[in-house]
């Protein structure tokens, strides 16, 4: 291995093989690993695991970023490796084992898990392992294309396995601000006062005594399969355009509006892109984590700044970016997912933030991850530490799902993840409903004319009324609240009877 | 009046009658009026307003700090003054006219009002009414028992009614901490590291010309009407405090503990008063309102200090109390309740939040607010601000209403108020279920264990079973989920059928 991917040249010797390292991860233990929105997992490691547990059982609690690249969700799953498993994941095998029952999946704002386990709520790793692009003079950790929870899990681990990626550059060290909370009683506040603020260091410090191995890896990171827009999702961008440009012209927002946080996927990735066409200027992104999106705003001369906790981009995008990340590199940082995501400086920095839904209702209330209201889709990520305490908390979904037997907007959503007190704006094709300063009645009867498909519309308005007539801060029939989501999984469609 | 009260003599000149200072609030106006939890509300102007009101139409939106005492809000209903009412309310009868949506209530987090007022989401207050125990030199404004969102609306009002009361001391001088951010962007860190730090002002700066009346008022405070514990309350305490003792012994909390967040009511002030009896030293308050349980625990020297937006005490404790108040004093802060229920300040603190829940349900999601998933009981008021934040979010209830006939822990809750993300630990008469790091079916099997009451356990056990065979991370059998709460509506008890 060169020296510049190994600074410190005494740890030369941990160098071990994918299925040595893999050996220190015991039947039972709490495994840490690098990882978030399919960036910058420790790749070789689990696979050595997996391919151990065809032999032998193994079965751990994994904690992570958020999801993995590389199937390794589903691979682990497959091989019977995941027991437990927080916070976040997005593949279909293992959202499948969940669902069953089979895995222990621990749901949690993004921005919580690492809080729990500095205060002994959560159990430490045993054994860490982080992709990095290079360990320093010091020994210590250069991760690569995002950060996620890797520094917390490699303070609090018992051992830490190293991967060192050679497929991303070199050239990403100096990306990265790392900055840890100190634990409690006698905190002080969080110094950034602006998204470009670094506040941390380049790398995650740790004692080279507790590296226990040096992985070398050549398996990149899974690119990102974005859609390009649709008319739906081109609508959803044009109705947030029209209420931002109406914002501005309130003089409620400035030109260059406020730091954007976007959640990811293709609704998300088509609202980003949408700002290219505006007139807003000067924009700042503060979110999780970075599309195409972000770097078609920032090559277009409208986006000066982006923070963030990864990066997800297409194989083309990402050829762009990662050839050229010194063109980026003072307009970007990423961060560990505690500060990307922490409440305190959402609240501070009065953050806009974008989130999709899988269904609203009829007052407001958000349901981000449970399919008819009991099997689990992803997991909620980050969109609460947003939608809580964001300037604007707005919530995105196409009005129709499954070719319209599904409605995604209901008289009562079958989950809850964001209450009506945390959503200020809902958003479908249809149209846009600013809720902020209004009552649940006021709220129903503009979600109702702004988004609803017109093919539910009807129904709707006859549940809404009928439900006043029976009175209450938020009227519901209550025998008959969830009745669209027992007709879909009875008759295949919500309005079928 | 004696210029101990008014000390900036110019504005003598101001002092008017009720009624007249009334006369300024027209028909659709916004109004903000100081008071929260019963404590520190104008009473003189709006006890005017409704004299008014039963002669010619005046309609108003009335934003406070939380609940009115002195019957302000029935009278104000009565008279048919509130067309729109927030944040917060705790009145029998403007509850039944928000169900019978006659007025909009917009039920609102107290620490978020005031961020939304200032950056334009909400209409600022044409006339803002404040009691006050004096004004000073400098034409400020020392607020009474509670401050609330008294600074703020004082701030964005266009004019300012002061009610100075003559029957709190003026010795009350001193212990407030008025401290208000900045706007954004370019807001900084809230500089507050322990929760006895004072980080503003002792009064609310105006510009004494926004003044446009003073009134004297000799109406006192409504006395707290505080049951003595039961058994069910004491028991809750008693679980509660084991449970702290078990995270002294394991090392997650010092003996000390964390500031301590409690809520309003007969069951918080048990569960405070239950640390009386044990071997915890040194206790810190950092919570909303403060209730004789506090003075109890601070004259038996085991709490240090207490911070809160508000003192609501019983006509014995007040009198102790305010008779004694520099014994107290540097014991004893209070602060706008944007400052009380920062985000910020509550994840720094690592606060232990203490509320009470209407209902909860197998998996650890909470209903404070509608009784029977409709019907507005007060309102979520601070508590959401402390559970999502908190060191450890703690929700109590007895698991029995009216008689048996409700369950107060259900198979899915009829509204949610606070999802599972952010309820750790919940506790009844019958047990504690610590929920922290467990999946949702381990949730459901420790809360029907230990916190269900007997005479619904097995009914529950019925419904999670068959749920389980259906499968899902969150498992519910949609069409039976909400049929407790339809059996009680239809048939007067959860279970009849
Ligand atoms: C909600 C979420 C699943 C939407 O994902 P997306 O890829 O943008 O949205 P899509 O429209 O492609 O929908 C995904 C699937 O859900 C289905 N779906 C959409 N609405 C639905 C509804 N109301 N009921 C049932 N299924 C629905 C779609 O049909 C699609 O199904 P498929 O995978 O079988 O094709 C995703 O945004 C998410 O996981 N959010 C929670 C985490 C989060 O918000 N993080 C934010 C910070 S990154
Ligand atoms: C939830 C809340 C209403 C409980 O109040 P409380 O006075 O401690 O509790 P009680 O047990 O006396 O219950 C109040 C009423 O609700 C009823 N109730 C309790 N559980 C119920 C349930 N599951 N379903 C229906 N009614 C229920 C009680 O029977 C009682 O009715 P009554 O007034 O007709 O006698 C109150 O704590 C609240 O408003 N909380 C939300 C705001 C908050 O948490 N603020 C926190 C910071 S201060």
């Amino acid at each position: 291995m060169s020296s510049d991917r190994i600074r410190l040249a005494s740890l030369q010797s941990k160098i071990k093989s994918a299925e040595e390292a893999a050996s220190l991860i015991k039947d039972g233990m709490t495994v840490g690993m690098s990882g978030f929105t399919r960036a910058g997992e420790a790749k070789a490691v689990p696979l050595a695991l997996v391919e151990r547990a065809k032999k032998e059982p193994v079965h751990i609690t994994l904690i992570t970023g958020a999801s993995l690249g590389n199937d390794l969700d589903k691979l682990m799953t497959e091989a019977g490796v995941l027991a437990r498993r927080m916070p976040f994941q997005a593949d279909a095998t293992l959202r499948k084992a969940i669902n069953a029952g089979k895995v222990m999946f621990i749901d949690q704002h993004l921005s919580h898990t690492m809080e729990m386990m500095r205060c002994g709520q959560l159990k430490k790793p045993n054994v860490t392992i982080v992709e990095a692009v290079a360990i320093t003079e010091e020994g210590y950790i250069v991760p690569s294309t995002s950060v996620g929870n890797s520094a917390n899990l490699v303070e609090f681990a018992d051992a830490v396995i190293v991967e060192i990626n050679s497929t991303h550059s070199t050239n990403l060290e100096g990306l990265h601000d790392i900055y840890v909370p100190a634990a409690r009683p006698g905190r002080g506040p969080i110094p950034l006062i602006n998204p470009d603020d670094r506040i941390g260091t380049p790398y995650i410090k740790v004692d080279p005594a507790k590296i226990a191995a040096i992985v070398l890896c050549d398996i990149p990171d899974s690119p990102s399969t974005i859609l390009p827009p649709d008319d739906e999702t081109q609508a959803i961008a044009d109705h947030l355009k029209d209420f931002f440009l109406a914002e501005v012209a309130a003089g409620r927002l400035p030109n260059s509006l406020a730091p954007l946080q976007v959640g990811i996927g293709t609704i998300a990735n088509a609202v980003t892109s949408g700002f290219l066409n505006s007139p807003f200027t000067d924009l700042v992104q503060y979110s999780e984590v970075l599309q195409d999106s972000t770097f078609e705003l920032m090559d277009a001369g409208k986006l000066k700044f982006a923070s963030a906790s990864s990066m997800t981009l297409s194989e083309e995008c990402g050829a762009r970016v990662y050839g050229n990340i010194e063109k980026y590199k003072d307009k970007l940082v990423l961060r560990p997912q505690e500060i990307s995501n922490h409440p305190e400086l959402i609240r501070r920095l009065g953050i806009i933030g974008i989130n999709t839904a899988l269904e609203f209702d009829i007052y407001g209330n958000v349901n981000s991850t449970h399919v008819g209201g009991t099997k689990m889709m992803n997991g909620i990520g980050g969109s609460g530490d947003f939608a809580r305490n964001a300037q604007i908390g707005i919530f995105v979904t196409k009005s129709l799902a499954k070719d319209g037997a599904i409605s995604s907007v209901v008289p009562m959503v079958g989950h809850v993840d964001h209450t009506e007190h945390d959503v200020d704006v809902v958003v479908t094709e249809q149209g846009l409903a600013d809720l902020r300063g209004l009552a649940p009645r006021e709220r129903a009867r503009l979600i109702i004319d702004k988004c609803v498909h017109p093919s539910y519309r009807d129904a709707m308005n006859d549940y809404f009324e009928r439900a006043c007539a029976r009175g209450g801060q938020t009227p519901h029939i209550i025998e008959e609240a969830l009745s669209w989501h027992v007709n879909l999984e009875k008759n295949g469609h919500m309005l079928k009877k």
